[in-house]
């Protein structure tokens, strides 16, 4: 097992900031700052993918380097960047990397998952190549479509989050199925994550495999912070999709740690509630979410 | 709901062609031909990703247009296009974009899932942006992750093949699991897929929401074609992962249709068991697999 290992980066993190917030790099056009879409022809009805890139990685770039004294990491939603092409996947690269030289914990946000050989080449992508620190990762396959990237936990200090149970509507119609056995079929994944993650337990006592849960189901939620009680939660689902910090106190464990929760939307794109430049209104919605977490997590 | 519908332009490229078969594309550096390993520079040990992209380029375009006249359609692996990072997001596009010139029923697959809004982009990505005729996508979210995928099915003749049974070995661990009604996890992802299906019948009969079965459980893939008998099959774990034609008839309809069979080791690297071009091998290996399953599809 690698010496340094992903979770205790994760959560010395969180000491260190204060923070239990991950910044989402959720990049929208139609929703940049009027300044921005402006500065890149965004406005003009033939702008192409090169203005929108480009206007991405500034407005990017500036969210990074202003939240970062708030934040403890950032989850990059590669989706987003694949919708611009080529393109937009060498900005998610880019992007990758300059939150790493900023000292951010980079979660890719890919949830791929696929047979062992096809889930090699991924791990390669996105831990290798592109460099994040950890991956989202979707269970359907079982074990041997995701022992590429827990080769990557154990040997080179990389993270996964496993889907657990996530964050929309519709999660309840496979996660919430009920089987023989009395479970529903996000706590078998449950289950599976905790047996994932025996052998990579860091220092923090808690183990790289990690689970995404999503903060929307606070109740759930709860149950499995106890289900799972060495495994980090990655937590959608914060701002605009509706959770609030007090829903989200029972995901955090005793000590107010173990968990870190995600907002996108709500900090990228908070100067639309303020008359405050755009970057520094990300960093006030960021250090205020901040603060909420902290308190629910039993700290302040 | 769009005119030309995607079920009916594969059903039709399977009478046309008079083949099942779907060329998988997975490049891997290390298994191509050693004639272009040595002409793009392949067998220095600093070959750069230019050069692998290169090779990549001349191998997947003479592969396409070798088995052209042999196949339905291609599979797109994009993990294998990811691993070289943005360059080779970008022959991923390429390659989209040769394959539907050619007149092949493009498949890419992605194995997507996401909450709605990322579902979108990734939607726009690789429908949209990349043009393909369809996708693969992971049905771990729900019904709302999946919409804007169906909306393409419904307005833009797009196809979509939803993960019902894997063709990898864990796949039962999830997949297997009972449920309290007495269905396993993968039968209720199927009753899902034909209710998703049902407002997107064509001309044929099938729906353009079809499934992922894998053809390595022959006694499950037979029960799931009579389970969801308007669902086209993308049927992977021909050849190198162990299904033969033989284990395959019970996938097809009393038609002998309904179902396309995806090969990429077998083919691609075909050149290795003969003495012939490696583009003359992989045609014939095409050839041969054609030949095989429409006899297996009762039609011979």
């Amino acid at each position: 097992v690698a010496e340094d290992m992903f979770v205790d980066r994760l959560l010395s993190a969180i000491e260190k900031k204060r923070s239990h917030v991950v910044v989402g790099l959720d990049p929208d056009a139609a929703a940049l700052p009027p300044t921005l879409r402006v500065k890149h022809g965004l406005e003009q009805g033939d702008a192409d993918v090169a203005a929108v890139v480009g206007c991405y990685r500034e407005f990017l770039s500036g969210i990074m380097e202003s939240v970062e004294p708030e934040v403890v990491g950032v989850k990059i939603q590669i989706a987003y960047f694949e919708a611009l092409g080529n393109s937009g996947y060498r900005l998610y690269e880019e992007m990758t990397a300059a939150a790493a030289h900023l000292g951010l914990v980079v979660i890719a946000d890919v949830k791929r998952g696929d047979i062992g050989s096809t889930a090699e080449a991924y791990a390669r992508a996105h831990l290798d190549h592109a460099g994040a620190d950890a991956v989202t990762v979707n269970p359907y396959f079982g074990t041997d479509g995701l022992e590429p990237f827990f080769r990557r936990v154990r040997d080179a200090g990389k993270g996964v989050f496993v889907l657990v149970k996530t964050s929309n509507p519709s999660s309840s119609e496979l996660q919430d199925l009920r089987l023989e056995t009395g479970a529903t079929v996000y706590e078998a994944v449950a289950d599976s994550v905790n047996a994932w993650g025996k052998a990579v337990i860091g220092e923090s006592g808690y183990s790289s495999v990690g689970a995404v849960v999503g903060g929307t189901h606070p109740d759930q939620g709860a149950a499995l912070r106890t289900r799972m009680p060495t495994v980090p939660f990655l937590v959608p689902g914060y701002g605009a999709q509706g959770a609030q910090a007090c829903d989200l106190a029972a995901l955090f464990d005793s000590s107010g740690t173990g968990a870190v929760v995600n907002s996108a939307r709500a900090i990228l794109y908070a100067y639309k509630k303020t008359d405050a430049d755009w970057a520094v209104a990300a960093r006030a919605e960021a250090a205020q979410m901040r603060s909420a977490l902290w308190a629910a997590a039993g700290r302040a």
